[in-house]
C-alpha cells in the first residue's frame, strides 16, 4: 500500500510503497477515506517535538483521519466490513488515571497516530490498535469529515470548557479564523447566547468569519482593534478569549481585551511563551486553560453534530501523491480552510 | 481619634488626631482591637495601586481588622454594641454582577478600606459602611484575628478552588512561607488528603512549615529543589501550585514541577509578569488561576475555623504609635508571620 | 392608592383604597406597570403557605411586577425617576450564608413581596426595601415583562443547573407548557443543542410548544406516552426531565423516561410527594434537583434576553380592578400564558 | 478448583469444583486472596435483581475481591504473577459513553463480576477480563483490602460527590453504620472538615462509630433523635445526609434533618421507594443524588488511602467452605463490620 512518510527530520515526505499492516485482537485497518493536513504535522516534520513525544522514524503522518473498517482483529466487537468511521487519535494506554478518567488524549503514555510510534493516516490504510478508538459515522463521507477529528474536535473541548460561563451578556474573542476557528466560531454559537467577536487579517477571513456566524468581525488591517472591542463591550471586555494562535501579538490581544473573572484558552502553538501581568491577573481572577485536542465522547459529539447537518465544513481535497505541494501550500498560508488528503 | 495616614505617595505615615466618624443608616463605627500590616500596604503607599484603585489622599491605611462595635446606624439590625467582630474589606457596590455573585470582593466598583477612597483600620475606630459586612466573632480576641481577614482569608480561597482535585496520591506545592503562606500549609491539610511540599530560604522558615504541618519541607539554600521534588512526587509532579510570592523565580519553580493537568495559583504580587510556555501548556493543559482575597462567606468560615481552634496563628503585636518602625521592620524582612498594630 | 388585598385565607381579594406608601434609605417606590396572576398567589390565597412564610394580614398580593421608578430614599444610586424597572422578588436578609451567596430567593428570612410580610405588586404602587432589588430595563415596557420576574425566571434557572449536561444527542422532557413551561423550551433551545420532547394534553397546548420551539410534542390525550419517548429517544430515554407541574402522574412520567444518570428537576408545586424508586435510583444514579424562582443576577439575564428580543411572552391583560375574574379564569384553567393585572 | 456458586435463586449456595479458566487477551487469572460478602449477594442471590442484570445460572458469587495475578494473557502489560492486586468490579463494555466518560460502573452494557454473566470471587481462581481492572496493592494483604473494593469503594464516591460542599461549619448525617458506613465516616473526616453526626441502634455500633470518627452519636433507641440533630446543629440541620440503609425510617429522618439547599445521597437499597414532599423540596432546593459503587480511579484512590494506612476496616475471615453458614450470620445481622471468604 502506499504510504507518505517521514524519513528524517527537516527533510520531505516520501510515498513509499510498504506493506499492508494486519489487524489482531482488538485492532482495526481501516481503509483511510481522507486525512487532514494539519499545522502540527508541520510542526512534527521540522523535529519540533522530538522531546514530547516518542517517535521513531520513518514514520506515516496524519492524525486527521476517517475511512472504513476493512479488517477486524478477533476480539472486535460492534463493528462490521465497510462501517465508515472516525478515528479518535488520542490512543492512550487505558489505564493511567487520565485514561481512566475518559481524558485518554491525555493519557501518560501517549500514542498518536502519525506524531509518535504509530503510523498515521497519509496512507491507503491505517491500522488502529482498537475498536474502542472508532466513532460510527454513518451516513457521513470519512473524506468530509476526517477533520472534524482534530481541526473539529480540539475547539470543540475548548468551547465546551466555558459554556456554563457565558450568558446573553456575555462577549467572546476568537482569534484564528481557519481550520479550527471555523469551527470555534460555531461552536460558540450552538452551545451558548454569547456574543463571538472575531478578529481577522482580510476580506477573505471577514467572509469566512461571517459565514460561520461570528457576531462581529473586527479586521486588525484597516481598524483599531481595542477600540472596537471597547465599543462591542461597552467598555466592559469579553467574558472568554479562545487563541487558536498564541503567538505573542494574538495573546496580547486577548489579554487585554478580558473582563473582570475572565477566562482565556490557550489552543494555538505559535508562540513560545503566555506573558501574563500578575497584578491585573490576581486583582481580576483571570483564568487561563490550556486545552488539548479532545476525548473520545466529545468527538461522538462532534460527529453528532455533523449527522445532524448543524456544522460546517471549509475543506480542500488533494490527491495523497500531491501530499508535498499541499504541504507547501499550508506552509505560505495558501490553504483556506482544511486541505484533505485521499489516497 | 488617632489615624495613621498617608497624606503623600511614598512617604511615611502620619498618626494625626482627626475627628470620629459618624455612623449612619446601614453604618457601622467600630473600636479598632488589631489592624494587620501587609506588603499590599507597602505597595500601596508608594503608589504602585494609584492606576487600579480610586484613591484620595490623605488616607487612614489598613485593611485587615477587628474590633468591637461602638455605634451604630439606625438601619443596622442583629448586632449589639460591644460586639467582636471581624471587618470583610471587600466592600462592594452590592449590584454589580459580582456583588450580587458573591464575590463583593471583586466588586467593579471596590472601595476597600485603607487602599482606596475609605479609611481603613491603623486607627482608633474605623467606619464601615454596612453591618453586611461584619462577621461576628464572639468568644475570640479581635486583635488576635485581625490577619485573618487577609493573611487568613487569601490562601483559604485560593485553597478551597482547588481543593476538590485532591486525592490522597496528591502534591500540593506552596511557595512563600510568611503572614499568608502558614495559612495555606495549614488549610491545605484541613481541607484535603494531599501532601504539602513547601519550599523555604533558610531554617527559621522550614520550622514555621514544620510547626503548620508541611509534609515536606525543601531548604533552597542546601538543596537542589527541582531533584528533591522529583524526589517526592516519584517524578510525577504537583497536582497544585500556590505561589504566595509570585517573582521570577518562584513561578518558574512552579510552572516546571507541574504535573500533566496540574493547576497554577497566583496569589502573591511580587513579580511584573508571569511568563509560561506555550507548548507545555497547551499539551498537558495546565490551568492558572488568579485568586483574589476571598469573599464574605470565607472569612466567616475562617473565623469558624478560629472559634474551632483549628488554625494557628503566628502574630507579633505593635502599638499604632510605633506605625512608622514596623513597616521599616516589615520592609525589610524582619516580621516573622504577622505584624498587628494596636491601638 | 389602590391595591387587590387579602384580609383573609380563603375570602377574594378587596380592592382597597389604602395610604401610599413612602421611600426612605434605599427604598424605592415603584409605579406599577403590570403584576403577573400566578398559581402561587392561588395557594397563598388559600392559606397554603401558612407555615412556610412569615406573613400579616391584610396584605396586598403580587410578586411578578415591573413598573417606574417613582420615588427614591435618600441612600439610592444609579436610577432616576421613571426608570422602567424589572423587580426581583426575592427579597433576601443580605447577610445570611445564602444572601451573600447569592442566592437571595434562598434567604433564610425571606421577604417575598405579595407572599409574607411585604405588600406585593396588586396595586398602583409598590414599595422596593432597596434598589438592589431592582433590574433596569431600558427600551422594555414593564407591562409586557412583569411575568419575566418569575414565570421566565423560574424556569431559567431550572435550565441554567442542567444546561452544563446537555449535548447534541441529549434529550430534555419538559412537562407542563404553560406560564412557566413556554419559557422552558425556549431557554433549553437558547442554552443547549438538546431535542426538546414536551407532553401536552390538548391542540392549543401543543400550538404553543410548537410555537416555543419544541421539538417533539406528545399529546397524551391521544398517544401512548412511553412508546413515543421511546421511539424518539432510540430507548435510551432522556438526560433530563423538568416538571413544571410535579402531580403524581407527571413525576411518574418524568422518572420513567430517564436515562442512566438522568436528572429531574422539580419546579412545580401541584402534588403532594415524589416518589421515586430506590434501587432504579442508585442503579442508575439519578438525580433530583429542587429549584426555586431564580436570584438577581438570572433576572439580569432574563431581561437581557428580552432586551435581545430573543424570548417570546404569551401574556394577556387585565385591569386591577378585575382582579377577582382574572383570578377565577386562572383556577379553571382558561388563562392561556399569562395574566397580567395593570393598574 | 473451587467455587460457591448459585444454582437457582432462592436456594443455598454450593461449592462445586469446576475447572480453572484460562487468560486469554488482555485477560488476567487471579488467585483468590479473600472476598467481601456483601447485602447485595443477599439480594441477588434472592432473585430480586433477575430483570436489572444479565445472568446466567449457575453463577460463581463474589464482587469484592483481591488477590494475586497467576497467569496473564499475551496482551497484558504492567503486571507480574504473583503482584497482589485488588479487582475493580464494574467491568464496563469499555466504549459506551459511560465507560468513555470514565464510568465504567455505570457501563449501559454492564458485566459484573458474581453478579451477572461472570464468574465472582467466591473461589479459588478469578478470571478478570482484562488487565484494566485490576488495582496494584503492593505492599497490602489482599485478604484484608478485598472489602475495600465494595464495601470501602462505595462510600468514597459518595463521599467525594458533596466533599466541595462543606466547610467547617457543615454538619453530615450518616445513618448506616456498618460495613460500608464505618468507612463513610472516616472518609468524611479525612475529605471534609464537617461534623460527622451518626445514628445506631445500640451501644456495639455506637462503639464503631466513636472508633471511627464520628463527633456526634445518637442512640436511637435511647434518644429522640430530631432533638438531638436540633441540638447539635442549633437547629439549622445538615449540610449533607448520607443514608447507606435506605428504608422508610431512615430516608424520613433524613429528609427532616436536611437544611436549605442540602444533599441527601443515596447509598442504601434497603427500601422500596424514596417519598419526598415537593414543596419542602423545590422551597429549599433540595438535591438527592444517588450513587453506585465507585469508578477505577476512586478504587485506586482507596487504595493509597490504604497503602497510607489512614483507613481502618472491621473485617472478620471465614473459610470459602463455610460460605453457607456465613450468608446466614450476615442475613440474621450477626456480622459486624465485614465478612471476608477466603480459599
Amino acid at each position: 500500500m502506499k504510504a507518505a512518510r517521514l524519513h528524517q527530520y527537516g527533510k520531505p515526505l516520501q510515498v513509499d510503497e510498504i506493506d499492508m499492516p494486519k489487524a489482531k485482537g482488538e485492532g482495526v485497518l481501516v481503509r483511510v477515506g481522507g486525512s487532514g493536513v494539519c499545522h502540527s504535522d508541520l510542526h512534527f516534520m521540522k523535529g519540533e517535538w522530538q522531546k514530547i513525544l516518542d517517535v521513531k522514524l520513518p514514520l506515516t503522518v496524519g492524525h486527521e483521519t476517517a475511512g472504513y473498517v476493512e479488517e477486524m482483529g478477533e476480539l472486535v466487537q460492534g463493528f462490521s466490513k465497510g462501517d465508515p468511521v472516525a478515528i479518535f487519535g488520542g490512543w492512550g494506554c487505558g489505564i493511567c488515571s487520565n485514561c481512566k478518567d475518559g481524558q485518554e488524549q491525555l493519557c501518560n503514555f501517549p500514542r498518536w497516530p502519525g506524531l509518535s510510534r504509530c503510523d498515521g493516516g497519509y496512507a491507503e490504510y491505517i491500522l488502529v490498535p482498537s475498536y474502542r478508538f472508532l466513532v460510527k459515522a454513518e451516513g457521513l463521507d470519512p473524506k468530509d469529515i476526517a477533520p472534524l477529528t482534530d481541526a473539529g474536535l480540539t475547539p470543540y473541548r475548548a468551547v465546551k470548557k466555558v459554556r456554563n460561563l457565558l450568558n446573553p451578556n456575555s462577549f467572546v474573542l476568537v482569534i484564528g479564523v481557519g481550520g479550527l476557528g471555523s469551527y470555534a466560531i460555531q461552536y460558540f454559537k450552538l452551545l451558548s447566547p454569547a456574543s463571538v467577536i472575531t478578529i481577522v487579517r482580510n476580506k477573505k477571513k471577514a467572509n469566512l468569519a461571517k459565514n460561520m456566524g461570528a457576531d462581529h468581525i473586527i479586521n486588525s488591517s484597516e481598524e483599531d482593534v481595542t477600540k472596537r472591542i471597547n465599543e462591542i463591550t461597552n467598555s466592559n471586555g469579553v467574558d472568554v478569549a479562545l487563541d487558536i494562535v498564541c503567538a505573542n501579538d494574538t495573546l496580547s490581544t486577548c489579554i487585554s481585551s478580558m473582563k473582570k473573572r475572565g477566562t482565556l484558552i490557550l489552543v494555538g502553538l505559535m508562540g513560545r511563551t503566555l506573558e501574563m501581568p500578575i497584578m491585573q491577573s490576581v486583582i481580576n481572577e483571570y483564568n487561563v486553560l490550556g486545552s488539548l485536542w479532545g476525548n473520545y465522547n466529545e468527538l461522538r459529539e462532534v460527529i453528532t453534530w455533523a449527522k445532524l447537518g448543524k456544522v460546517k465544513s471549509s475543506n480542500e481535497f488533494f490527491s495523497l501523491k500531491d501530499v508535498g505541494r499541499v504541504i507547501e501550500k499550508l506552509e505560505s498560508g495558501n490553504i483556506v480552510g482544511r486541505a484533505v488528503l485521499t489516497p
